[in-house]
């Protein structure tokens, strides 16, 4: 039972030919946009946006989204597709949110099997990557990286370093299939050589990886790359940035700072806090009596080695 | 270069009875233990550990629960454990959370192989499933269900019904091992036997499953879990909750609204706005009036049906 109300009788020609009326002149005709395509069903939109692209060599719906905008433009924009269409465009935008996996499972469980195979063929036509594929890339990092067992050592191999800095600059540029053997290098060499690897990259690309993920924009994935690169190449220097982005948030993220403190105090809190200072030109110790209150504050303090 | 300051020379027992006097008499006396606990290397506290519990027959670490709160109880409860058991809470956190997975990646890179290996010995010993198997749990429901092609029929088979029915119990109950056998029910039976197995579970159990899920916590994976069981059993509710929770957000959900009248408009939007009229005695239509505006609200109700 569905509440779309379509007229049986309607020509795709005259639709078009009014919509292009809507977009030109001063301003966009959004009723007209909603009166249309608000009351055609998905074979009927399918044919206006053919006879659009025939009568007027534009595509209509990079027309739309050139006219409309905010939440309007996102529901006309999904309403235009294909459903399968659609659907694999809501896939990606929950894969690259990295929250939302009820839309996935949505799509997943109440589609029958046909248009769920129809949606996965849309979404490599689209993204030039299977659904399942960028679903994995996340968790295959994750899973690689805790059951690794890494050489440890000082060897290392510059032919190497050399093709697999080529190979993680493919996955940076979300090239096709190059997420797995990306994975596969991150989670199997020895820190050493994955060190070599990144500078590697540098000598060849003029820039280094981590600079070109925060670039190359940033799904999900993306930003545990770059995670997984930064505090395999220095993670004193990682530290210090979560060290800095736990107290720049408004409000102070405490789960954030009493990690790395309780963390490294033991360890190299000192470099870090060195390496804060350098960066900030504020001590470690003043920001956190700053930003913290109580016995919570005397604790961080402590750890952090200064006498009471 | 660590920022703590431990003197070489203490007494774990003494420590021990400082302690337990600060725990008494009228509030705790949260200096003591700042600066006792703040000022022991790895191995002290450990040894304060042991002769707490030998001389009060109290484990110190639930007694420290007990007496002080917020972030300082959060920071001196990492503190207190081992390194490896410190680093396993702290990815079971991250996972539970699901986000932060920089902590996930933090922990599986900076650390030592050695060191990463002890983690992982430690998360089994405190949560009997490996820190792998719940990282991946996630990633294998959702690449299940989407490289899903169920058979579509109603036969039934009730034996299977009976049988799959407690493996999915199983699951809820977050007992070991049984996620991959729950994962492979969900991924590859009929809707129809799925159905079937829902309903025999209430038989058994005297409740859904769903509730059961809702009554047994939420981690991600189990959100998951209860979305795919809900989608599964009845599509038409699932969605009325989805648009329910999409108003009753401050501040609307505008995606989630979005989609979902943009999704079923041209399929069941009539019978899922039936549904959301008997549960909340209010017409959907109204509803998206009140929350929305301008273009975006116009076109909503358009495909929601209502005439201009």
């Amino acid at each position: 039972m569905a509440t779309l109300i379509a007229p049986s009788n309607h020509s795709p020609q005259e639709d078009a030919e009014v919509l292009k009326k809507a977009f030109e002149g001063w301003g966009t005709d959004e009723n007209t946009i909603i009166v249309i395509l608000g009351h055609r069903n998905v074979h009927q939109r399918q044919q206006i946006r053919r006879a659009y692209e025939e009568i007027f060599q534009e595509d209509l719906v990079k027309r739309l989204e050139s006219e409309i905008k905010g939440d309007f433009e996102k529901a006309v924009y999904r309403w235009i597709l294909e459903p399968a269409d659609r659907d694999a465009v809501l896939a990606n935008v929950a894969i690259k949110n990295g929250k939302n996996y009820n839309v996935i499972v949505e799509i997943a469980t109440i589609l029958s099997p046909e248009e769920l195979f129809a949606v996965r063929r849309a979404y490599i036509n689209r993204y030039k990557h299977s659904l399942e594929e960028d679903v994995k890339g996340m968790l295959m990092l994750l899973v690689g990286l805790v059951t690794s067992f890494r050489y440890v050592g000082d060897e290392i191999n510059p032919k190497l370093a050399q093709t697999e800095a080529e190979i993680l600059h493919d996955a940076v540029k979300e090239k096709k299939g190059s997420y797995e053997e990306a994975i596969r290098v991150l989670t199997t060499r020895s820190k050493t050589q994955l060190i070599a690897t990144f500078n590697r990259y540098r000598e060849i690309h003029g820039t280094s990886i981590s600079k070109k993920l925060v670039d190359e924009g940033s799904d999900e994935f993306q930003r545990a790359l770059y995670t997984t690169i930064r505090s395999i190449n220095d993670h004193i220097k990682y530290y210090e940035k979560a060290v800095r982005n736990a107290i720049k948030k408004l409000g102070t993220d405490e789960d954030a700072l009493t990690r790395v403190i309780v963390s490294r105090a033991e360890k190299d809190l000192k470099l870090i806090s060195e390496v804060y200072y350098k960066r900030n030109s504020v001590l470690l110790e003043h920001v956190v009596a700053k930003e913290t209150s109580g016995d919570y504050k005397k604790f961080l303090l402590t750890l952090l080695g200064q006498e009471d």
